[in-house]
């Protein structure tokens, strides 16, 4: 039972992140898993079984006062209508990246969130990877000094289905999306411009999708700043996420964290194990501190980051990075 | 509540490895945290109140025949007793190390458990390490040939408490029984002799307590086979856990795991963050894999190891070496 | 003296690079210094004595029918005429790069080089360091399938002096120059547009002799293979030297040296020594197998390369992505 | 033509390590090889011919007093005599090391260097290694307070031939001694007993030769301090040479050196190429120190160290540890 000191949160989607989410939330001394919702009822069911919580239906939780705020792990389109739902509803709340695929719609989504005062933090995961955090912080600590450069490598085991690579928004929106949000989160406010080119060399499906699997672009800052990010739909050695940030007075770099820490050496030299082949073994703990911070930010009355507004400053730099790559040259992002 | 497919376990003393292991089996799809005991009530109900257990008495959970199994997580002074109080009751028992620090009473304490016929699991967490874990399948793959030598580096980030070392049965008992269990694990069958030195370099009222704090060691297999271990009671810049095993066509090592993966890079050079500061840090995972191989072993009826019989050869072993390096010559193991 | 198995060659300029390459040839069995020349004589002086060679004008050398050979060390503005005149004599030549810094000069140069059907090889000398050699070999032996993307950076322990800088070239031309022609190497072929933006972010001399200190660039093949190049002119770590290329089944990665390769860890963590500090120190390894390959295209009649034509490839690519760099557009490269 | 300022070595043996020490003798800018000595007048003639000196027979080059250093390189039992001899000549004596298997025949040799006043240095290369080097200087350093422990492993990429093995003292003698030596230099003094045990495990051989292939021993100082060391005569995955130093306020590791840099990333993981197959690759910058701190002695007047003394220290453990596994029991080292 949830005391007077506990914050009641409901889980609006049961599928695999939403799963993520309620284990977060059960590990959290401050939270209760009050209710959770999924059109396929026996999601629902199962989730609330193992977690404590009641399966009820979207419209339901949000009217519920009980509920104090809302983890939205929904399909993307239903995204930015729920947000204004829990918004009016005086919910706090969390939801997914992206809030939605077409900057206009996030601009009067977050207006309805400013109007209504609500709380609202956006799940770009990887600034609560322990090792990033780490980054982040010798970068405050001034260990390097003013950050002036970066290399983000982000390559996939494989691509997506067809059918999610649809509905993804391409390869920038979906996926370079979270280094562009490193990027801006990293050297401490937005770029001016932005180069990249995509290609297609894995699967030429993926060309009949109208997307990219292969993407490289160059983030530009006012003062100069450079920044390289580097993805791929592929990466047969697992789930390659590294960043490096060179400042006036040194380097930082997180590397890939290697899940099984053993090498074996015999006389063709020496091997280690692959890479996390998966995102959500190589997040778990981003995913568990995420929804802390989510917690806290309710409990400390600390603010809500990653923002909204977080969320339509790295969608406005994927928009530019594809119309760079389609013409070809250098775009302004819009602000 | 638990189904009729659930296995219902008990824990003997919340303390704090006892509240490891309770998060472990509320991890656990196919366990139930049934019951909780400890002296001191509040302990016992706050590990009640978190996982959904009852708090109740140890005599009260061995008569419990809706008790499927008891993980012991008591004082060592009180193993012994309760492993034979709960193998005539007829659980499923897990044991911390040790059973105790007088191989007789261990001896006794197995030949009950024998005679009852009861199944015992004891608690040497390394072994379910998941390095330690892909370096042993390492071996068993023949990726290294025959195992032949290994050297094993345990270094404690500082030592235990005087009152702790006092009871502990010394730095050999206590402390290198862990690697002479890895020793015996990685090569396959018990060595015939050991050799050791021990000293205090550490902590003058280490030696006042009639122990040391710095330890090395070579255990000897009857065919010439050779393991060298080291061990201090101090690691200023953390827990270090390493193993390497040779073999006649290879070799394997486990490194230390770096909690922490990012390297700042400046004018004096290169640096990294320290190891873990803590044992339980260090190996949750294998703390996990441990309660779950145990509820496994019931569920699937595979043998529960290690078995009362890993933890007295340990035993013998670290009292061989304690000899050995109270006489300065070779020792030969007792069987 | 060198027996008619011997290659005798002559150095043109008895500089840093001059002496580095004596010393190479001093080490070479089937090779012998036979002059040196240098405006300053006590510098030519110098390196004969210790070398065993004669002090002589480059005239003079030139002139010697017993001179099988040159190496071309001299100031860059000295180096097309100077091919041209050893092409004339009917010498094999080795010459620094950049043959000029125009690209029509450097088409005239190689014209002559061809009507004397000389054999002209270029300094690259990052093509034979032992480590980027092995990871050539690592997809020539197919172990990455076909190479398709790479990340190349290379950072200098700092800029050089302005005189220098003057007289470079600028950035594109004088240093990532190394890079593209390491891209077309590994790559195995010319891409066909890039994209660049340089900024100064070191020294604002810099920006005063119209160069940049920072740099980054995207080249593109027509099949849509990218490789994406770092360029600073500031590491204070040290002399930072990283390729990785990834292919359709794997990645290879070149990192670092470690001149010193210890590692001290304390209660603050673990440190290793910075990197090299020096180019030449770095590369010790690769001008020694750059003299080698050199010597070995006569004895064992084997190509010389890189070619001139690789030369002026590299400054086409440079030539494009400074272009690029003040357009903000991506520009094809001339061919 | 050496000047005044020069000093002229000559070198004893010709062999593969006297041509190592001809090479590192001609880049030093303060030394002259002078002569060279050989039983086989071709190898003496090979040397002479490239790097510029005279062969000639041992007692000539003793007998020339333009010779003011000499190298010996010759076979073990030849090194006693031959010291003795260029002692009583007045040469300063480099002697690869041992100086003799036998102590009482190395306590001989000594007194007679010291009743000539000779400056004798034995080549223990090791101590010039450049990562060794670090490593002792970090300790010189402070960096990390006392040195108290150490784990030393050399693993050979495999055993010598049965005649190498007849005449070489054994394991302890031949290649324990160095681990012995560096122990020794990193502690900062004599350790006080030695608990050791060899076996046969790589080749059947070995045994039949009264000698071990696999050896593993405990250095113990009057205080306390410990050393474990590990040796083997196969490695399938080239040259181990690893040392860690465990003080008062930390670590400091030297790890292998990996000729090749690159790794490999397929889908069953990384790969490294192996380590160096041969020490005289592994040393060879150690072979270049080594000979320049010679000569350094004579042009500098600093001590010529390792000295005798370090020579005969090393043999005595070797003694103690050969003892110690046949005895299964400590051994105090004599003195």
């Amino acid at each position: 039972m949830a005391g007077p000191e506990n914050i009641n949160l409901a889980i609006l989607g049961a599928g695999r992140i939403g799963r993520v989410h309620a284990r977060a939330i059960s590990g959290n001394d401050r939270a209760v898993l009050a209710a959770v919702s999924d059109p396929i009822q026996a999601a629902a069911d199962d989730v609330a079984l193992h977690f404590g919580a009641t399966a009820r239906t979207v419209d339901d939780i949000i009217a519920d006062p009980a509920i104090d705020a809302v983890v939205i792990c929904t399909p993307t389109d239903l995204h930015a209508d729920q947000i204004e739902q829990c918004a009016r509803a005086g919910k706090a709340i969390f939801c997914e990246k992206p809030i939605d695929l077409d900057a206009d719609r996030v601009r009067d989504c977050l207006k309805v969130v400013a109007d209504c005062d609500a709380s609202l933090m956006v799940g770009f995961n990887r600034r609560f990877d322990p090792h990033f955090m780490a980054l982040k912080a010798a970068i405050l600590d001034g260990r390097i000094g003013k950050p002036e450069m970066a290399i983000i490598t982000s390559r996939d085991p494989g691509a997506p289905p067809a059918d999610y690579i649809k509905r993804s928004g391409g390869i920038f929106r979906d996926m370079m999306i979270h280094d562009f949000d490193m990027a801006v989160f990293l050297m401490g406010e937005l770029p001016e411009s932005v180069m990249a080119t995509g290609s297609v060399l894995t699967d030429p499906e993926i060309a009949t999708l109208g997307d990219f699997d292969s993407a490289t672009a160059i983030l530009r800052w006012a003062d100069g700043r450079q920044v390289s990010i580097s993805n791929s739909r592929r990466a047969v050695y697992g789930y390659d996420q590294r960043i490096e940030v060179h400042g006036s007075d040194g380097m930082v770099a997180a590397q890939n964290e290697h899940p099984i820490n053993i090498e074996v050496a015999t006389s063709t030299g020496y091997e280690r194990p692959p890479l996390h082949d998966f995102f959500m073994t190589r997040y778990v703990a981003a995913y568990a501190n995420e929804i802390d911070a989510f917690i806290a930010s309710m409990t400390q009355s600390v603010s809500s980051v990653p923002t909204g507004e977080d969320g339509l400053n790295a969608l406005l730099i994927a928009d530019a990075a594809l119309d760079s790559a389609r013409a070809g040259k250098s775009i302004t992002i819009a602000s």
